[in-house]
């Protein structure tokens, strides 16, 4: 505590500056997110699942399970005084905390934890954000909302087919009729990988991430880092022959119908025990979403589909928008049927669900033009001419309020010019006006700003006049 | 990354904690929780304030001001992968970050950064996690919710008074009779500093620190700790004379009602400028709440009202709940007329506001039972007696859902005795049972759980009934 800082306290300021990569969100963007929040939170809960929050802070060993090949860069976290270093903080706590970068993990720990609490299965959905210390750029966020929604306890595939409906359902309601929802299986990548003889497990989760980043690198890249050589010992790269490389490369490229690329499919990996399991749960997938009538425009087989974290175990999924294929995926998920045994050895509580990544989603809405921006959602503002009658205001403010309409008085002194214009800008429909004069006849003045008219009224007959002009 | 800690793993398991003073929010907790935020959104909105989002992570020196006298222990943070450790990467990065500990030093950096973009009055909620490095003990959470309304840009008492009568509208419509608003006003602590010759704004903030743990402490640990001596050169402690420290404990002890506590104060500390101001404020204060006809029995001055953070200016607030005082305040406030200065200097931007400390209200309205527990919001239970028929229940849970009724679908496969064990748990009304004896009829079964009753349909006429039982 140096003496000499806090005196300069006032001199010098402070950068009105967010963090890099992090979001503010400004009432007009916020009333528009609140309202795809409550439309996603609608289709949740009419499938019966039920909210879920979790601390925004987990033990690291929660989070990576302790394993070595975890690769992601988290946000760390140390409790420190704003005047300590915190190198020092981080020396003198023993304690590795970290800032969660997803839902899902968090949802395996309180399965875990409070089984015996629990439905079974237990369907849940959970909204919050999650942070990722990724490298800044466009469309990156290094904090973002993800809204979940998994079941845990079933694993038929219908529930994974559940998942898949609850999506295509949730992309309909908000607005959406151009999105594709692509479907794939872990089991067939696992099938491919004995194929190709790749035994290594850190291997493994390294094949699935280079091919997950398929859309972005495109196919050249893409082969060259299945074969690239390891930089040194810790290097998970696959390190493929030009022939096993070239053997992937073709199998995640095949394209035709539903039917012809799970036909496809089988004949590379059918063989295998678990690659036919994988064939035979996206036909059956697929044999429900057609009884289920949801449209073929809407969702298809793609066997290049991976998903980039490694707890996936069986289907996986991803929703592009064919209107912007450039964004990514907006709301992907898929089959975790081993989480909880981080906690439980052998639990094998099996689990499948899918996440929007609501920025991500939001962003896409907006360039869209299916984002309706309001300034305010208040209908009515009191305006306050004569401070000697601030508090009759305040008492008709409630009064309309009292009716069910939001409704704002104009708090500080200002010229009705001013009040107006704010109003204006803030796109409020009516606006009550109320003199000195008008005051001692028990009458307001009611402005319609959109007519541009305005009417003196008795203010025992302002509430009903309101209602029937903004109905 | 160490080869033996892959291989390890499966065999080590992590326990499925949560980091201590951070809380799970099951579904029972969490479906009373929601229906609570959105009884406080709706009287925010109802008032005419806009939604607001900020970052969890905020730069250092954004949160602390660059105060040496920032006392506060923060969650500190900084990106590392899961491999390295903490200290590490501190030293490697120069840029200090922490999770925010309020909602409204975030705020004052958002009018400061976006001043024209922002209405003017500028009202705003916002709902979201604080942080804060506090010891764990009961009721002490180091993460909790807050959900704020301010008021930026009016200097006017009636903004003040809009901020009480808000408090007043939430508490009501959160079912609570005995609560009672305390008001006090931080210009007459700066008039009685000012009469007893405390000049230092560290010790003076200090002062404000210690009188603000009065409900916890006692009055005469209160009293030492006015008198105490300073352990170091850096210690604020105020170090009062006997005399004074006599003086400063009759005056926050000042008992009456509101217009005798009022004289009593001016008569102290009216002949300060400041203090004069502060009194005249709290007058004009009672005077609105009596005209608004807010009952006296909700809100009363208390010259012992301090509030902890070192950011008010003004009239500051707090509630505690008559039946429960021992846990504090549930929902507190105050004016911050220069919160914006460490960004812009002179900018002298008035705020005002208040603050529901979610999580201890909510456990207050546990303890009260306040909280009506359901442990899920699902109206009908689709059983799957037949796998084979799996597709058709999907297709009648859909037809139910689509009359927007919340509806699921049981999973997995199990007996039907299970099935109904699951609806008696969750509490769902009820359960639509659906053999292939029925489907060949075009039949289904309805049983009403409360009832006991169980009635054939033909499907054609399923939802009409569930909506005539439900209703």
């Amino acid at each position: 505590m140096k003496k000499e800082k806090y005196m300069d306290e006032g001199k010098k300021t402070i950068k009105p500056d967010k963090v890099g990569g992090f979001l503010d969100y400004l009432p007009p963007v916020m009333i528009a997110r609140n309202k795809m929040l409550s439309t996603i939170e609608a289709v949740y809960q009419s499938f019966g699942f039920l909210p879920l929050d979790t601390p925004a802070v987990e033990r690291l060993e929660v989070l990576t399970g302790n394993r070595s090949g975890f690769q992601m860069n988290l946000y760390r976290t140390v409790v420190a005084s704003g005047l300590e270093s915190i190198s020092d903080a981080a020396k003198r706590q023993d304690m590795d905390l970290a800032l969660r970068f997803d839902l899902t993990v968090p949802l395996s720990r309180v399965v875990a934890a409070y089984s015996d609490k629990l439905p079974k299965p237990f369907k849940r959905y959970q909204v919050g954000k999650v942070w990722r210390g990724e490298r800044s750029q466009a469309g990156r966020y290094r904090e973002f909302v993800q809204f979940d929604a998994d079941i845990i306890g079933c694993r038929s595939v219908i529930a994974d087919t559940e998942i898949i409906q609850i999506m295509h359902t949730v992309m309909t309601a908000l607005g959406f009729e151009n999105f594709l929802i692509r479907i794939n299986n872990r089991k067939i990548f696992e099938a491919l990988n004995e194929i190709i003889g790749l035994d290594d497990p850190e291997k493994r989760e390294e094949l699935i991430r280079i091919i997950d980043k398929r859309d972005k690198v495109g196919d050249e890249e893409l082969k060259a880092e299945l074969m690239r050589e390891p930089d040194n010992q810790y290097d998970p790269a696959p390190n493929l022959s030009a022939e096993k490389a070239e053997k992937v490369m073709r199998f995640i490229a095949i394209q035709g119908s539903c039917d012809e690329i799970l036909a496809q499919a089988e004949s590379v990996v059918g063989s295998s025990k678990i690659g036919g399991e994988g064939v035979a749960e996206l036909r059956r997938i697929a044999d429900n979403l057609r009884s289920l009538a949801i449209p073929e425009a809407n969702w298809k087989m793609d066997l290049s589909i991976a998903r980039g974290l490694g707890y996936y175990t069986g289907p996986v999924f991803e929703t592009v928008l064919t209107d912007l294929p450039e964004i990514g995926s907006v709301y992907s998920g898929g089959r975790f049927d081993g989480l909880t045994n981080r906690f439980i050895s052998n639990s094998n509580i099996p689990g499948t669900g899918a996440s929007v990544g609501v920025d991500r989603l939001f962003a896409a809405m907006e360039k869209l033009g299916k984002i309706q921006v309001v300034p305010s959602l208040t209908k009515v503002l009191v305006t306050v001419m004569d401070p000697s009658l601030c508090v009759e205001c305040l008492r008709i403010a409630n009064e309309v309020r009292a009716a069910g309409i939001p409704t704002e008085l104009y708090l500080e002194e200002a010229p009705l010019k001013s009040q107006l214009a704010y109003a204006l800008k803030q796109e409020i429909p009516l606006v009550v006006i109320m003199g000195s004069d008008e005051n001692e006849k028990g009458q307001v003045s009611l402005k319609n700003m959109a007519a541009r008219s305005q009417e003196a009224l008795d203010k025992s007959v302002l509430v009903s006049r309101i209602k029937e002009v903004i109905k």
